[in-house]
């Protein structure tokens, strides 16, 4: 049961699979079908979401991106441990007609930590790969791949970043490419340094000073401190 | 109804028709008179706003930017979608005397995220150019553009900021031009850079984790997740 | 009175007169005396400070930096709006022995937005220099001078920061040098970095978002909007 | 009695000593063992800690880092003062076979701002080394040594982290070396750098406008400050 919630609470982090997305229309913008039969399947739905990609719309597909918060466990007494790291989700999207997109169609690509330390570090012509197997260390291990490239594009102008999708097992080989501007990478590179700290989970250690009385003695100190933390085992 | 909240609640954010600039002096430098007759108009004036822009005052003219935030709208059961994206909000006044600035004057240019992206990302020998039509896609689209150009000045010094408001309905043409400097442009980018994360409502999604129980499982975990996020469909 | 009270609430954020340098030892690495008549001269002591100054300890002299943030006036009907913008306050104070300042001489600086972010721009083979009078615009205008210069190291491994102040009215001329470390300068450059937005009062701005029902409605949107802010006069 | 809580206190924000990595496993990737005879020891465990660090796994050692906030003294009327300075704690294990590494023979090395600040600065040539005495400016002044270096691999994709702890009393002469690649720098280096302020305590100082009624005064201002707080001694 303990783990059941513990699912449902990583969902409500990230799981974008009734997001704003699903059923609706960005700032008038574009609009979107669902050719996908999954949808609704989610009978208890969590609350406490935000939902506030960052979306760039091109004439082939739509790429969305998302920081995903990590989870933490509560360990006796009274302290927490990072459960699982977070992420910063991208969502791929093909186009079928003028600025509408199909949601069913979606692949899904979550950047690490340190996926995300090699995008914002990528000078102007630079390129990148990352490469995902979702059923690594099972036995289905290599029958879906997925691989994501960022290229510079010829101009300097910006940079692709294209999907592909390899699932032997549904004989599927799916391949969504996004044109991305300088500028929108950017935007890209400033909001993924931001998310960084947070989806490390540092975020916490940070706020946690503010709200309790913690590394907060209660009268002047009395003699220096000779011991450096790092002398203390 | 509720439109007409979301409207009042939207402009607290960030409407600038009666922000201090309207009646003010800041810090005893500069003053301006307010030649616009639309002033006092809002009857219901919301609260809870923060005045704060960064403001450079130049002999002809002073150029005032200041972050506006998203809205967001409550979607069930307790989230919260963004409902439209926040802004960096640049207000551009011409001079009417040493020091003496013409509110009623002012013309407003909101760069959007990705206008911030590339604001950010320029070089020191740069220019960017942003084009905006207030009625696009409507009937009157083309009848009143606004354009603001950055570009470097000559001897490196900094960037000439000229906005320009062709408005063909008034039979009018308005250009301001603001000489920005190194250091200021330099403020610019790291003030625009915190800012942008939070106009694309990205604070939201870091803050959320402080205030609520979210993310958090209250016994030890009992099993590594074979499942990436990624993954779940 | 309520001047007197916004006084005492402006200096409590960054009045350094009694700060911990003034009677206190740093980590055991240096003490200081104070030469200064003027200590504990200040009866009414207001509350809820934080100092954390970062300090260089060199052999002739020390220099520390502190963050001090704006203060704001609460104006109708519940809004706020920036009545002084905050500052990076620099102190400097010569030796007096070894690892041994003297507070009673120190001399200050207080480095404004656009100055920080002329401090944060530079590179590594850059000179920047300061002035400030505090009488400017009375009749003692050009009677005490201040200037800071901040010049690179010969060999490239950091500036030399100087404060130079000249005082007609007293007759003396106190000039204090403290060598900087390539690796202080870049903690500066990140500290002064973050604490920009907050000096702007851009920190408000942002978390403002969190704590109130603000920028939120409370149904689904109905329609798009179609009104940019900018648009909106 | 207050001297212990304070070190009990500052040990909450950073000991590691019973740490996520002392009986655990992160994510199924790792697990290690405790070869260390001390574990255990600590009968008074303090709550509200956060463990979130970052950790790379590698062949022969893995490497972790975390932030430690400072500590601070309440001092009157109701002010704090930053007691101890924080650091990034790194922790050095040597593997002792597949994704196995030995808690017990783990050695610290705490970056100091001002190694955070050279750390953050290096470019992709550069190098670094850092020495630390544990001992220093007590009779056993050099009997123990650590050094920290951290050297650009031939091949331009990362570097190499070494820490060598001499000891001189043990007769021990341990080193620990971990390759890090480019893309976990850059997480290093945007993580370090969020981390930097907080280590200052400068987090404190803008946190605390949030919470208090602090430079804020209650009515509008009836005159322009002709003080610079740079001029207030």
């Amino acid at each position: 049961m303990m783990k059941q919630a513990r699912t449902l609470l990583s969902r409500s982090l990230c799981d974008q699979s009734n997001s704003l997305f699903a059923s609706s229309t960005l700032r008038g913008f574009a609009t979107w079908t669902d050719s996908s039969p999954t949808t609704g399947r989610d009978a208890a739905k969590p609350s406490g979401r935000v939902f506030a990609p960052y979306a760039i719309f091109k004439g082939k597909a739509a790429l969305s991106v998302e920081p995903c918060l990590p989870t933490f466990t509560k360990i006796e007494p009274g302290n927490l441990r990072i459960d699982r790291r977070g992420s910063v989700m991208m969502t791929f999207m093909p186009s079928v007609g003028e600025r509408k997109y199909d949601w069913g169609k979606k692949q899904l690509f979550a950047l690490s930590a340190t996926e995300v330390g090699s995008l914002i570090s990528m000078g102007s012509s630079d390129s990148s790969e990352f490469f995902h197997d979702p059923s690594m260390k099972s036995s289905n291990a290599g029958q879906v791949r997925k691989s994501l490239s960022i290229k510079p594009l010829a101009d300097g102008s910006g940079y692709f970043f294209s999907l592909t999708v390899n699932n032997s097992l549904l004989n599927t080989n799916d391949r969504i490419v996004v044109p991305v501007t300088k500028a929108e990478f950017a935007v890209m590179k400033t909001a993924f340094s931001f998310a960084l700290p947070h989806i490390l989970g540092w975020g916490r250690l940070t706020s946690q000073v503010g709200t309790a009385a913690q590394g907060i003695t209660l009268h002047p100190k009395t003699d220096p401190m000779q011991l450096e933390l790092e002398w203390v085992k």
